[in-house]
């Protein structure tokens, strides 16, 4: 316990300094305007920063009128931010002196640490070690926190908004999260906070996630991610926030490329994609790939504050636009649905044209519609119980568009003024979102004019919370990610959403602490391997042991035929390629001619072998073949894999994946997501499978991997599904040589 | 014959006209300058068009300075093209008089056709049967053609650029058009003609197409397409050009919803996926996706006309670039090789900085690297032979974006203006394409200057041939078209791209129009169908009848063991649903006690279906199971599916379609396609199977389908694959009934 209380408060309370920060003393500051430091001092206020500042440096008089300071020692007053800029070598010893001041939070900006090899990586080591739990440090190697109500500012971002929003972002590389705030400006985005946290020797992802979950200026977090630093506990956290927030992350590194270019950069390992995929799937944060869709979908989030549903109403100036705006729809999983029958009559009178479609989508024909019908046409679709949400597309809202298409039949200036107010007086009114389409149709430099025209008409809907986009595309993939956060979030019951407590010390865990003991092999047999399954309540056609032809008999004969016989050998792995299994044995003489030939065959085909005699188990009956399976991801931890037997898995990659520990509906959607899904339901005649059974099945191997953190890995294949139950018939499972 | 010679000759002719007239009627201008028709002159007015103007309408005297006619019969010069913008019901009456004054080529611009129902479909035929191969029409309900070389522009063209350039577009629908050709011209595109054709029904897609391949000033050619008219022509044009010029088509209304609203706008079917799938395979046309997509990609064609290969050198301002060029050039199906040593050497020397990555992708460190290393560094990349184009991102060429980032340490607006001849110079010295991604950072309305700055640099770069894009996602997505594009033209030898000529009058046809004769249900019997199959050239296992048990023993008899029997019954199709197949039958025994069960089960669970006996095969040798089928496709005809036997096809849907007749490469290609292709080769000590044998079957599968049109659908399924051969155990024919 310390000032702050326990660990966690303590630590949010903390990093609120680094946006909220006092004073500022600027480490590495100079009498040159092009050093670093002193360039941060600048865009400090330039952005109109009103705490106090104090340059730091070995040398110099003045800079920017400030004193230069020789040490932070000198300095009397409280400091509550150090910003470093010193080269990489001296920052461990500026960092001791900032603990001697009693300074809780330091950003070091200064690069050339991990990302520029094992020297690198040395230095960073002695940074953790130097601020040993006294100091909470963002970076090095970052452009650090961005904040317009705390009044700061990054090195760059002089010309940063000084509004403030409710938009977070978080970034490992500082100059992305510069264009990403750039760019989300101009469409009308403001933020709370923003921090580019570099190499993250300390603060990383998972200190940052967790306290803007809880920030309450913050309502949604956008996020550039390449690798983890603690992925383990980043999902935890994101996970137990499973739909608080929306949670945007533009996941990079993820293709082969990627990932070797990501950890040349930054010294952290990308993650795998099974994980990723686990990943979004478990905690709901929302997956975009480009700037573009990362910066769509804040506006979306942004300015619909209460979100939306699936149900689009369409309007489009034109025929094309119905179809364009159809399959962009279909294509983000959004829907068009039929009008009501009240909407569809009203429609036809209002548009009483020959050719035009008064059904969803529908064609007004022309880009110019009068603003009366219009606003008929926002109205009665408003109306329409059917209908969550209107967007629009080439409808005109551009008088100097209007101009070059129509001449002098385009409508008046004044017209056109008043069919910009239509939208957001009928989304006043209904409170129904209404969303505009609006592209940049002549991109040229001789028509920027009409670009300039064309932002001022986009600004002017931002304002009035009207969200628009540059392409239907974009629209319907920004607002799905709105409607499917929402529904998401009642589509469970929280039960389901439940996540298992850890078990700690169960009969299974002592089971497999004597199987540790006992085995020498880091795959144990398969029977030890069974019977501690077995313990974790998984059922399994246990095997016997026998020694001789006669035992071998004895044991079929009380376990009741048919029965399976392998080879047991500490050198053979894949025994069918030995001719080392027999199945379906169905009498006493039938397992006695197979006990001689196994070992005929393997004492021929293995000389050299150990033979540990035969098992024999009783042969289950024919099911629908799962596999299930669990392995370590690097950056995460045990995860869990299901999938269907035979080629589905190896061919056709048919499989899905999770975190562990499952919850019960990790379970249910992992089952679900596989195409084979069907089998499982019953399919042509075949009866369905016991899925509850199954879920409960995945749910225990997680237990037994959570607890057992010496597996590295785990192949439980196959297991036959029936009607009632299952039973696992092959299993292995590798120990992790590290840890045994 | 006539005057033009034979007749597709005389239908290219006729369509220079289109785009060449040296004489316009513009049918339908009158005094009002609202009207359609005083609008098309105006727009012709502006747009400089040299050729003579005659206004035609049934009241007025004068527009825009020219006399108004009351008929074209009045005009005493020779009229190239009329343009109609009278209202639909007039317009059969008008084409009379066009055909009377020899006029070759008419536009009907009016709307009220198919696109509106029932009527308007009549009205259509009415002007297909008037023009009767007299004239060649374009819409109705179209804007018509646009070609600066011809001085013609469309309605709502005046503004569109007179400068002719080498892409061609067509598009059914005007506005589209009119939005492709507006944004295209802001990318530095020029066009040789475009032509929005509406409704089709003289002048569709099929037309254009063969056209615009012969046409001498397209080098490109773009296309919108909701759905085809002449499906099957426009894919064999497209196919017989296969690789002649980039066709770029983006192909909407795929998507069930975007189909529906297609439908109810041109009055045209959209294509199925499937179908669709394969036109694009087999043509080697460039499926787009996007306005974005398709306009980058006619960047790509046409900045690089020579096009380039797929590996590409990478520059990046700074290290979270690569990550994303790599994933984005990943994504693409493009690469980043390893350059060769000494490009790594030359690099090294050139980035002395730590934390800079001289390997590929290669990170300057920021974005202002100094004129003379961006030259080392074009020229080190340009020379190596790994690379085949260069790609550059988040170097500010901009002089206000520097300052913005980099304040007083931003270079000079003399450096910047040098940096931005250095990839020109490069290029003209290597002839290595540099292609630069150029985002717009900022994009509030007050930031416009920022923009206007970025569109001149992108088109000082347009001009000298150096491709810009707006991301890497976009700049990846349009260069992997252009490297494909160039790599599939040689990646397949010319004896397996040949169309193989069509059957005509083989034995198999009087075979089948036989059983046609017999047939009396709309599926014949397994029987029927094998035999007609096996005449065909496909290897079966014939099932012989027998009407009694002693003669089903005496055939199983002289047929060889193990057997497999069947009940025959017309009204019996899902024969193991009623108990009507014994599979594996060993010897006499079992075939009599087979003959036996299979009669009692039948009349007890069918007992009104009338029996004609069982059928007897061989049963065939285990193998792998396969499944071939035919369908037709309402728009294209016969299209022909290949895939693995069991779930893989139903569940898994992993399937792959061609349209007849199959080229060698198109039998090649599709079973390579299937992701269970693996099986095929051999998988997990499975020996391989036949697949030259395999292509040979889908080869005759293709020319049985072609031959025989009264085919509606048929399923071989399963085929059993060997090593050496294969064979089809079951096959379904569904005869088309208004055929047969």
């Amino acid at each position: 316990m310390n000032e702050y209380g326990q660990k966690e408060t303590m630590s949010n309370k903390v990093l609120d300094r680094f946006f909220h920060p006092k004073s500022i003393a600027v480490i590495g500051a100079s009498e040159s305007i092009y050093s670093y430091g002193t360039r941060y001092i600048q865009a400090l206020l330039d952005f109109g920063y009103r705490g106090k500042i104090f340059a730091v440096n070995h040398k110099g008089e003045k800079t920017l009128g400030y004193k230069i300071y020789r040490s932070l020692d000198e300095i009397k007053d409280t400091i509550d931010l150090a910003f470093i800029t010193i080269p990489a070598r001296f920052i461990a010893d500026i960092l001791k002196e900032c603990i001697a001041k009693d300074i809780k939070t330091a950003v070091a900006f200064t690069a050339g640490f991990s990302e520029t090899g094992a020297e690198g990586r040395g230095l960073e080591k002695e940074l953790l070690k130097t601020i040993d739990g006294r100091l909470r440090l963002m970076g090095p190697n970052c452009f650090g926190p961005y904040c317009p109500g705390g009044g700061i500012t990054v090195v760059t971002g002089a010309d940063f908004s000084k509004e403030p929003g409710e938009v977070a972002l978080i970034a490992q590389t500082g100059q992305l999260s510069e264009c990403i705030i750039a760019r989300a400006q101009g469409e009308g985005i403001r933020y709370s906070k923003s921090a580019s946290y570099g190499n993250a020797v300390d603060i990383n992802e998972a200190d940052l996630i967790d306290y803007l979950m809880d920030d309450k200026d913050t309502r949604i977090i956008t996020q550039y991610l390449e690798g983890v630093r603690d992925g383990r506990r980043f999902f935890d956290i994101a996970r137990r926030n499973f739909g608080k927030k929306p949670h945007l992350i533009w996941k990079v590194g993820l293709t082969q490329m990627g990932a070797s270019a990501s950890s040349s950069h930054t010294g952290s390992l990308a993650g795998t994609g099974a994980a990723w995929d686990a990943f979004f799937q478990q905690t709901g944060a929302i997956k975009v790939s480009t700037l573009d869709e990362l910066t769509d979908t804040t506006v979306a989030f942004h300015h619909l504050p209460k979100g939306c549903g699936l149900r689009v109403g369409y309007i489009s100036g034109g025929g094309a636009g119905t179809v364009l705006g159809a399959d962009a729809c279909e294509n983000a999983g959004m829907r068009m649905p039929a009008f009501t029958e009240q909407t569809e009559k009203r429609l036809a009178e209002l548009l009483p044209g020959v050719g035009l479609s008064f059904r969803n989508p529908v064609d007004v024909g022309h880009p110019h519609p009068p603003k009366e019908l219009m606003q008929s046409l926002f109205e009665t679709m408003s109306a329409d119980r059917n209908i969550d949400l209107i967007v629009v597309r080439r409808i005109l809202f551009s008088v100097k568009m209007s101009k070059i298409f129509s001449g002098s039949t385009a409508p008046s200036e004044k017209e056109q003024q008043e069919l910009l107010e239509v939208p957001v007086k009928v989304m006043r009114k209904y409170n129904k979102p209404i969303i505009i389409i609006l592209p940049d149709d002549m991109t040229g430099a001789e028509s920027i004019y009409l670009e300039e025209e064309r932002r001022k008409i986009r600004d002017f809907f931002f304002a009035k919370g009207i969200p628009v986009f540059m392409s239907e595309q974009r629209a319907f993939t920004a607002l799905s990610h709105l409607s499917k956060f929402k529904l998401k979030n009642s589509a469970c019951k929280a039960a389901d959403k439940k996540i298992p407590a850890p078990l700690s010390g169960s009969k299974t865990r002592r089971i497999f602490q004597d199987l540790l003991k006992k085995s020498t092999a880091s795959i144990p047999d398969e029977i030890q391997c069974k019977k501690v399954l077995k313990s974790a309540g998984i059922k399994v056609t246990l095997p016997v042991r026998a020694v001789s032809k006669n035992q071998a008999i004895a044991v079929a004969d009380k376990m009741g035929y048919p029965v399976v016989m392998k080879i047991v050998s500490p050198q053979i792995t894949h025994k069918s390629d030995f001719g080392g299994v027999r199945l379906k044995l169905e009498n006493k003489k039938q397992v006695g001619t197979a006990y001689n030939e196994i070992m005929a065959a393997v004492r021929k085909m293995a000389p050299k072998a150990r033979i540990n005699g035969v098992s024999i188990q009783k042969m289950a009956a024919p099911g629908l073949e799962l596999v299930m399976g669990m392995t370590r991801d690097p950056q995460f931890g045990p995860i869990l894999m299901f999938g269907l037997g035979g080629t589905s898995v190896e061919i056709l990659g048919d499989v899905a994946f999770r975190m562990t520990p499952l919850t019960r509906k990790d379970a249910k959607e992992m089952i679900q997501q596989i195409k084979g899904y069907p089998l499982l339901e019953g399919y042509r005649g075949q009866p369905p499978v016991d899925i509850p059974y199954i879920e409960d099945m995945l749910m225990k191997i997680s237990a037994f991997a959570e607890e057992n953190p010496e597996i590295k890995e785990m192949d439980i294949n196959p297991i036959l599904a029936y009607k009632k139950g299952a039973v696992a018939v092959d299993a292995r499972i590798i120990l992790d040589e590290k840890m045994t």
